[in-house]
């Protein structure tokens, strides 16, 4: 594996090896240039604890989380259980220890560190099109190319992995650092395949590139699951899985984002030792949230299911209204999980066109297809969190758009 | 001013432009693809409020902060001073606008954000020494060199203007995009006198790059202060102050820092534009901070004179214990503000010894001068925070360790 020049991992200088040799024997040093306030009872009333400026954030959060995540998993409490060489693949997703955790305040800050890690500018990872184009965005920030590969749709969405092989072994093979995959993506709603998953994995292994999984709406199914499985875990190549309380806690206000990474332990081990590096130059993690982080996982089982019912509700309403429509002009293509469907408008008319139109005469703005970088016209993202009265004056907006565009072209 | 091409600042496409003139309109559209639950009811109990995702930071919290910045540079309520061509240099500076801030995590984050904006792979920024390597360590992240410029020491600190100079004109001249400061400068303590900022912006102007002002530690004053000023609001070039609660509240784990932007208009437009969409990628700012942000503030003012008083405090205890020392091989070089001084030792000690040596003898480790590339052999930082017992056994074990070192010498 392959990890960019950005990060100084140069050897410790004579103080640092004393400093870690000291540690190691057990004796703790006084810091003779320690400027951490909190450590001098100096902190303010307010937020009373010590700082202990933790590059993965503060040690109890990952715990809870690490505890919570093992939940989730059904594994209960068998952390050590990845640390076997021989424990099945099953399992190995299953345990989680909070020392494979970075905890940041968004999947957008993960995603700046690890094309960080990973990339070197001029370097290039590879997203998912259709995809939301906010990787690519923050990509070029870093200076780094993001390379379009291909889902495609024919009654269900997936990954042309033949492509994916052919991106790897052709001219921008060398600078492909890292492969992006949002599990379920949006706005296609589409999981990553067990059969899939197996042949990027091994695609990934082969040509030495990491694995970056964007989980956010793993939770968010929409119909009964076929043998799909979070990438959080996987053991096969260096993974780091991305989840936060954005989706899971209905809370992007929150500013609770998480890593996990996970893989060959040696790939692993020499990937932390460079997260650590990035990491401790930002250390993003505030107290003031971390003292809030356990009664927000309490309540994540509650939100999730909440939000899941606002979703489905709003999922078999569209269909209903869609089946009732006299017209028959818009369907909505198959979604299997997240939070927003695709609607599919008349070819005939242009999809910039529909919304231009939807905004003049409903005050309704939305994304037509060509924001996701769909390959032909005609879409339309619509979002299924609106309470189900807005929910249905959107779709309504919609339908009547479309009626009236499509009676003026045959006028 | 010229800009990185990292920031996508391409024309709007139709929609959005129609998005643009319904709100010029005065008239709020509906988004069809709206995924913000917390605008749909959907929010947590916990953090109930409805994310407004606005890149400069909640619009309270940036209004609290203005009119507390107004404050502490007694300019009372009159945001928009700095709005009238012909107000006078103080006032501007005096003025402060919440358009003009942007509110995030860290100091580190607005470096981060600012190096974006202003350099692309290859780039240089021009960075203090004496100085810490921080900034060395973020600029290497964003793929951008950090070049240094010298302060020199005759007693007190000054900036080599005419190298700055020499640099600029140099063949690094054209990479160079921003010049940060330090103001005071750490951990040589020394503020920008008012005769080299008049140079300094004149240079900065002269070369089209900004200024990347640090002042986390201007209100730690140690000595009466001789007619120095904040760089934050400075109009003469396009500048970008940076603050935050680390220093000013003694919190840095609460995760609260700003960047305030200042300069020529039309320079300060064309760079908020291209920061707010690098803003707009990550909006680091949670809305559980943003709860606590105005309490947190109300203590700000009590915060900063309590650690001035200890800061002071161990400072005076210093020269005492320097003066009553028998064998006075240690002192100290003269710092005008912030939280460490520099302790010079006899320079036929390797300061890489002393600190071996502190470590063996005393079990207290420390930072010596080669860490902020001092160009002389013989430096040790000191921080002024911890309680005046462990500060006193702290130069006790330097002074103890240093008598030490000279006698066995001798010997």
């Amino acid at each position: 594996m392959r990890f960019s020049s950005r990060v100084d991992v140069s050897q410790p200088n004579p103080i640092a090896a004393a400093e870690l040799a000291a540690k190691a024997r057990g004796r703790s040093l006084v810091k003779l240039n320690d400027s951490n306030p909190t450590r001098h009872g100096l902190a303010p009333a307010l937020v009373p604890s010590v700082y202990t400026a933790d590059p993965r954030g503060p040690r109890a959060m990952r715990e809870s989380l690490a505890a919570f995540l093992r939940a989730r998993r059904g594994c209960g409490e068998d952390a050590t259980a990845d640390m076997r060489a021989d424990a099945p693949a099953n399992a190995s997703a299953a345990a989680v220890s909070p020392d494979r955790l970075y905890v940041l305040s968004s999947t957008s800050e993960a995603y700046s560190w690890l094309i960080k890690l990973l990339c070197d500018a001029g370097d290039a990872v590879l997203a998912p099109k259709p995809g939301y184009p906010l990787i690519e965005s923050i990509a070029r920030l870093e200076c780094v190319d993001a390379i379009e590969y291909q889902l495609r749709f024919d009654g269900s969405w997936t990954i042309d992995v033949a492509e994916l092989a052919a991106l790897l072994d052709g001219p921008d093979g060398e600078r492909i650092r890292a492969l992006v995959l949002i599990n379920p993506n949006n706005p296609t709603g589409s999981y990553v395949k067990p059969s899939e998953r197996e042949r990027i994995v091994a695609l990934c292994r082969e040509h030495g590139i990491a694995i970056i999984a964007d989980e956010v709406f793993y939770d968010y199914a929409l119909e009964p699951f076929d043998g799909n499985a979070r990438l959080a875990g996987e053991r096969g190549v260096l993974t780091f899985a991305l989840d936060g309380f954005s989706k899971m806690l209905a809370a992007p206000h929150a500013k609770v984002g998480w890593i996990e990474v996970s893989g060959p332990s040696a790939d692993v081990a020499e990937a932390q030792r460079r997260l650590d590096v990035i990491a401790d130059d930002y250390l993003p993690m505030s107290d003031i949230i971390a003292d809030r982080f356990d009664a927000l996982l309490d309540d994540a089982e509650r939100q999730t299911a909440r939000v899941r019912q606002r979703v489905l509700g709003n999922l078999a309403l569209l269909h209903r209204l869609l089946a009732a429509d006299e017209h028959g002009l818009v369907d909505v293509l198959r979604a299997e999980g997240g939070w927003n469907v695709l609607l599919r408008v008349p070819s005939v008319l242009d999809e910039n066109d529909v919304v231009l139109s939807l905004i003049e005469r409903h005050g309704v703005t939305g994304q037509p297809g060509y924001f996701f970088d769909m390959t032909s016209n005609g879409y339309l993202a619509i979002s299924l969190l609106p309470e189900s009265a807005q929910f249905e004056r959107n779709v309504r907006a919609v339908l009547d758009t479309v009626d009236a565009m499509i009676d003026a072209m045959i006028a």
